[in-house]
């Protein structure tokens, strides 16, 4: 019955503070993005990574489906870890964003700009009643100006930058690895084998292709490129985290 | 009376999280879905086959009103699980999606496209307050650009595509079953096959044509059929699955 | 007091869905439906047979205002059960939709698309808070291209399509005498005496005219008509269930 | 205490269902209608009776606004038991109704149709949310095509036609009466005489002319007429019913 | 922690049936108007008395700052028992309605039609969700085609029409004083007199200038006269019910 | 537990009656008043004063930031105790009430027309839901046809004139001292020792200039001054009240 | 459980008064402050200081993204603790309001206006429901009429205007060493020097540039002016505060 009670706390409410100056509704928003497949997110000298796990509950689902790399402009990806549904929200968002700063100004906007724009959209989830906050957090990845920047964005509405980071699953692990491992003058070569160095750390030291995504933001063509699984398979082999498949899994194609 | 209190609990309130993360009103009527018989989507080689298991509960209802499998294009057909006046409503808001899209564009829309313009809609009903989510789980299965396309919509508003896959009621053993059995070269008749094999296989190995579902879109012809009662027993026949009705019901017409 | 408790649990709420996926205001409202008497709806060669069993509380009661049987347009007529007043603002929405079908196509709307009107309009009460559902459930029987069609509506907005069926209180009994005895070929005649014979099973073998309600929907004429007081009592003679007033009312009138 | 939680338990909630189909809100406004003095109506051969029983608190108190006798229209009177302030709502409404019909029809309403106007507006009072529903009976009675017409309207909105009907305290005995006494037959002053004769067998076989309101509506003049207290003295004095006032209010006036 | 308890529970809902059908927040409301100082009317030959018990708190407080005497029209004046600033909504809502009276009809409004207005409003407060009903009583007194007349307005939204009256503290007591020597033929002298009698008979015999409020409308001049402290004493002490102030206070000015 | 059950108890709801016919949130919004520190009004033969006592909890925060005397129109002063930020409101919106007079009729608004607008403000947010009431009185004083006038708005809406008057901490102690002390014949200067000698009785006798707002209004030239704390610091030693600053206070300037 | 009890109360309900005339939710986000970091404003003869402790919760986090000092107009710098997010809402709206006032009147917003727009936007979330008080507390600083002003605004609505200031963690010990060092004949370097003193004395003794937060608005040029790395390690090290990093993060750049 205890577990019962705690639950029923919860079919109702809105977000407000707890006597410690808290707000449930944000922290248990947290709690949806550590239920997510880890993402990460790497800045380097020319460019910026995102990498993710992608779990994949059956050999019959298409990998391309379980999405968590989106093109949000030309020059900006977005990787998500959490509630995958309330993402695709924020990208849509993010999306419509970006084509409104190309009518208005006639120029892409700027990474910083469109993290603001969302995360004052998250906001609001989480002070006026009549919903619930976002249960996910972005990694936004661009160039602006010539030069990458990494965003984060939280469910309570707070944008952050960052060199590196590392959301979702595991995240405390991943962040401590980042920190250790994070080499400010790596290009995105180095920016990309530290990232799946970092997830296959927490995934038995290898990966299969299927369950990773990866994308770049390169500084110079200021253009977003999502890897196919060939690319994939090819860093993984150059970094020696090529994982096999399992045996009845194996010819599945 | 602990059943009883239960049961109150769930009377009130809108969707939010709790402590774990977790939306619960979403996980109830993911399992209105399981309420719901089974239904099943295979992609094949030159098609898509939709096949779904009904209950008839008295001989008396026609069977052809236990819809389960719905046209939303010509291209395009919708198979669902779960509770079915939801059902109805998100058919509808396809339908009208599809046809929006023949107007604005003057062309079909594209499954991926119909598929997310629905998930989009049901993660509102999951968001924000008022409504609750829809208690079901559609698979659209349709011809994009030529190549067969195989996806499924959940009640948190996320879309999955598939290779074969299964809703409703049994879906773990008709999804293991559709694991150790799908063959990614099969055609058409494959794929009908194995859909009615794998129902059998929950169903005492034999089915009633009256209690199945049965449609394809061809990726030749880029159309939606769906069979008829005769068609049905014919294909029952060929797998040697046709089952045999209860004497008392057998002389109902 | 437990009563007590489990009465006030309910005065408060809207319709969202229980752990195991139900959605207890609905299931609520088809036990509003046992509440009433008994309709049965018979689909027949030549037409529709609706008939309905009526409560008199008092023999000061009109018995022509406890109704139960509907006009919805020249071709189609519905039977209720359950929360009278409830039923009569479906019946009017019927009526309506029947009118705009007139006037947008200049045609009769069919039986099925009516129907599914009104099973569109019963769900949003079960999905949007502030309103309850309908507690109540339709028998509509009507012609459609020459041929007797019958549907029924329930409170969760789901449309079947059925040969005979019964709604409302004893619904079970009344269904198993259906499916024993009937017979797809009969004529409206047979219809009519199928449902008196249903109605006076749960009866005590009699009825009186008063406490019947009778109607058939004709397809060669494709006009719904309500029977008096007379056409009943010859038809309950003529299938020796016609039964005797209390002495002390006879003299009523 | 319990006194006590049992009416707390009343102080929040909307109209919804309990677990076995009833309408809480509505059963609780019908005791509403208990709650208030009875009011009876008859049905005779050349019109219609109300009658209805007044309690004056204070010999202070002008029993001429103790108002339970309403004209609707010229052929229509109205009576009504329950909640007051409720009663002159719906009086209101069925007024303005009246008077739309008028101006919209050029002829007066029927009392049919505005019985079921009324009983429509009730309705919505109990399904929709943000209102409880209206605690009162009506008792419409008029002339309609020459025929005198008898109608109730009850707290769930449904309309029923009656020959003789009592409302409000003691409900149960005097519809007994009436059932055992009524004569289809008799003319509007034998109308007068059962109502008032079954007034008198709950109240100690007597009345006092300012406790008790009288009006008729006349099938040939097709009017609405309201009994003074000399015309009240005058039937209570022929039916032998008139009761005495107190001797310490006696010279009151 | 019962009172707590019991505090508790009141500081939500809405204004819902219980379960014998009572409006509990009516009754509350109720209870409210007995908590402010009594009101008395009295209906003379030649006019309407209205006259009130007022606490002073402090001697530095003005007296006439606690008004409950107003005037609605010309001929008409109310007063006022309960939550003050409750009616002093209500009385601002009558004053429009008379003036919108006038402007539309030219002729001053009836006061028994500005009765209605004001109970069908305050009627509003006690079914519809979203505020509280007003915790107010008015007496109504004016002319009305040369006649005085008395109303009263509750909380749930009944008027009543008295010859004479008492609502607020004491209500009981006063009522059974004006029962016992209310004198019909009595003129405004006379009810000015019977006023300050019943007034002073819960005061201990005698009463401040100060702490009582007096007015009237004459039936010849039709005017509404509200009396000053001078007119006030003299009526006193003329009825030998003139207090004395408290020594310390009686220098005040 | 017990002091967490009870405050939990106001964390909801909104402002309705209870059983004994309060009104809880009014009275809890009294409380917040008394929860500020003292505010007095005194009228004299040629004008009005105010004077507050302010703590100032850190002697970095600028005295004069801390407003609880302001002007409302050129010829009002208000005021205010209790929660601060309400106090603000209500004095805009006092303010765009004298200027929409000015603009409506060309002259100033009247003190009591003044104070009425604001009572009816407040009295909205004690009824109607979605709000919680004003936690704050103000003293409203000013000149109105060339005499002094003094009012008390409280949380209920109600508006009170006084001689003299204190709101807020300790206002039993010192509407006794202004009981016993007020002369109203004293001139401006009398008024202005009266309401600093009250203020110094609460607190050990004297005053520090920085804890004291003092403002007048006078009738002769119509116009309120609010005093420096140079002209405090003279009436305070002229009335040998002014106290001395805490030693390591001394040279903060 | 009681934890769990105690959490469960606070997921709900609106901002309304406690018995004890208090509002918890204004309180809980009081406490949202003091979760925040430490901000802190000093006013000098020549300028306007504000200065933040930041905490970088990894080394990979831009120090320039965790914003605690925003330029609202090039004459006014606002610092703020507490929840970030809200925090960039307040500061938008300060944005908007000040670049209207730049449209309506041709000239820059006054501090004191400004701080008075913002405290009335947090007010109104106090008190009308369906949103949650902001739980951020703001430090405005800026010039006007060539005079530095230095204001806060705090949950509830209230505007302060300060000499010095510390608002979030640490906020009582940093204000009594304010309290203690003030000098109000300070330039703006004496300010700095207070400000980085008062941050060291919290964090042990010692600052690293990334970890605060420092901003000037100088009087004679009336311009906002944000410190870089650099020029905060000279203020740091010329006021000896200057702190290691640790050995392991020394190398991240």
């Amino acid at each position: 019955m205890q577990g019962q009670a705690q639950q029923q706390a919860y079919d109702r409410g809105i977000t407000i503070f707890s006597p410690d100056g808290r707000l449930y509704q944000v922290e248990y928003a947290r709690e949806a993005v550590k239920r997510g497949t880890a993402s990460i997110g790497i800045r380097t000298e020319n460019g910026v990574v995102l990498a993710v796990d992608k779990r994949i509950p059956s050999p019959l689902l298409e990998d391309s489906s379980v999405e968590k790399i989106h093109k949000a402009d030309d020059h900006i990806g977005i990787a998500s870890a959490g509630h995958v549904a309330d993402a695709r929200q924020l990208i849509d968002f993010a999306r419509r964003q970006a084509q409104v700063n190309h009518l208005r100004y006639g120029e892409p906007v700027g990474v910083e700009t469109l993290t603001k724009n969302v995360t004052d959209h998250i906001q609001q989830y989480t002070q006026v009643g009549g919903a619930r906050p976002f249960g996910v957090a972005l990694i936004v990845g661009g160039i602006e100006n010539g030069e990458p920047r990494l965003f984060e964005t939280d469910p309570s509405g707070t944008p952050y930058e960052w060199k590196a980071l590392a959301v979702g699953a595991d995240r405390g692990e991943l962040q401590n690895y980042l920190e250790e491992n994070y080499d400010p003058e790596a290009d995105l070569d180095g920016g990309i084998s530290l990232a799946l160095d970092a997830l296959a750390s927490v995934n038995d030291g290898s990966l299969l292709p299927s369950e990773v995504g990866l994308a770049t933001v390169d500084a110079e063509s200021e253009s977003f490129e999502q890897f196919g699984l060939d690319q994939i398979e090819t860093h993984l082999e150059e970094n020696d985290l090529l994982g096999e498949e399992d045996a009845d899994e194996a010819d599945d194609e």
